[in-house]
């Protein structure tokens, strides 16, 4: 592995501050790949079963639903993981995992996941926090989705972004938005849909574009939007 | 601890076969109580992080959606555990949990679930599945609330029961259907549209009703009803 790649691999957050030895054998047993805007690199159903990093980029984590559509469960970013599933239930691959951007990526295989997880107490205890975490998320989600107006879907959505403990008064920063495709394809609706409740939202003051970024100027009006239906 | 209750502990998969020394601490640590039918065991965003044992009986996990109505997210039966998210990530009780029957529980201190799951790692590689089974259940349940037809939601539910790498070509059976009341707050219905689906169902063959059982009576028939919405 390269010594840059070997600096990103060490700031995935389910491997910082794990002992020298621990980051040496990984990097000697890591396998690099780059993957190209579109790519996939977990193929559906899928029953390889390695452990990936994401050193760079971004992954959408997509799904299907009984009709065929492609549905988003996730927009994720570099550095983190993903895969893990596979490797603690040995089931074949729950989504597919598509690159949204050109993407840097470090694999291990399926034994060399177990033996990180399940013999590093630091890396058990992280990957059960994320996996709660993946669970309370998707809850929220399964709300989200039951918001039958999208732009109140959509104000959900951004609610959601929040972290639980936090309740805020004033503006908020949600920082990478996702593009208004994959929106479309979170929300279970078009791109043209996003865009214009995204325009609604903001007509009345509710967010701000900045960049790639969206300020939520008024948290209260949200949440007001999506608690009287 | 009485020695009844103590033989049920030792049934929960969770801590089926753990050295003795572990089950004797278990035992001595753990505080029993009784839950009768319709009673809350955790209260939704309750801020006390127990780990629960249930011993005997079925209780319900329940969420509420936006409109402020309770879905439930899950219907489970004794021997098994709960609430390990709560200890887990610290954040409050994302579902609220109630007796559906009679139940007997037992409950550690987050403290003592710490110890239980962080340095037993045998217990640590059954929470991680644990968790993982429940990620792939709501994926799935995230699909069955898709459907819009009731009969095609309960026929997906149904066959959601199924173990993931199962194929059968005969009959399957389902131990334990939750109620008629259960199955309309887990599908997002009435127990009423719950009932006229469970016999149309059967008027067509596919299920029929055998105490306190149901049989897939034709899970290809089944699957062709939620494949061709």
């Amino acid at each position: 592995m390269k010594n840059a790649s070997l600096k990103l691999l060490t700031q995935v957050p389910l491997l910082v501050d794990l002992p020298e030895s621990a980051i040496e054998w990984l990097a000697k047993v890591a396998r690099s790949e780059q993957a190209s805007r579109g790519e996939y690199i977990i193929e559906r159903n899928d029953t390889s079963q390695r452990l990936f990093f994401l050193l760079s980029g971004q992954v959408r984590m997509l799904d299907m639903n009984r009709q065929g559509q492609e549905i988003a469960l996730a927009i994720i970013d570099a550095p983190t993981h993903f895969g893990e599933l596979a490797v603690i239930d040995g089931y074949p691959r729950s989504a597919a995992v598509q690159a949204t951007t050109r993407c840097e990526v470090a694999s291990i295989s399926v034994k060399e996941a177990e033996t990180l997880i399940y013999t590093i107490p630091q890396v058990s205890q992280r990957v059960m926090k994320n996996l709660a975490a993946v669970i309370r998320k998707n809850n929220l989600h399964r709300m989200v989705l039951q918001q039958q107006n999208i732009v109140n879907r959509l104000a959900s959505y951004l609610l959601g972004q929040l972290p639980p403990n936090l309740e805020p008064e004033h503006k908020v920063f949600i920082r990478n938005l996702p593009t208004q495709y994959d929106l479309g394809i979170l929300l279970g609706t078009t791109r043209e849909s996003i865009s214009r409740a995204l325009s609604q939202l903001a007509e009345e003051g509710l967010v701000r574009k900045d960049g790639k970024n969206l300020v939520l100027e008024d948290v209260a009006g949200l949440r007001s939007l999506i608690d009287e239906p």
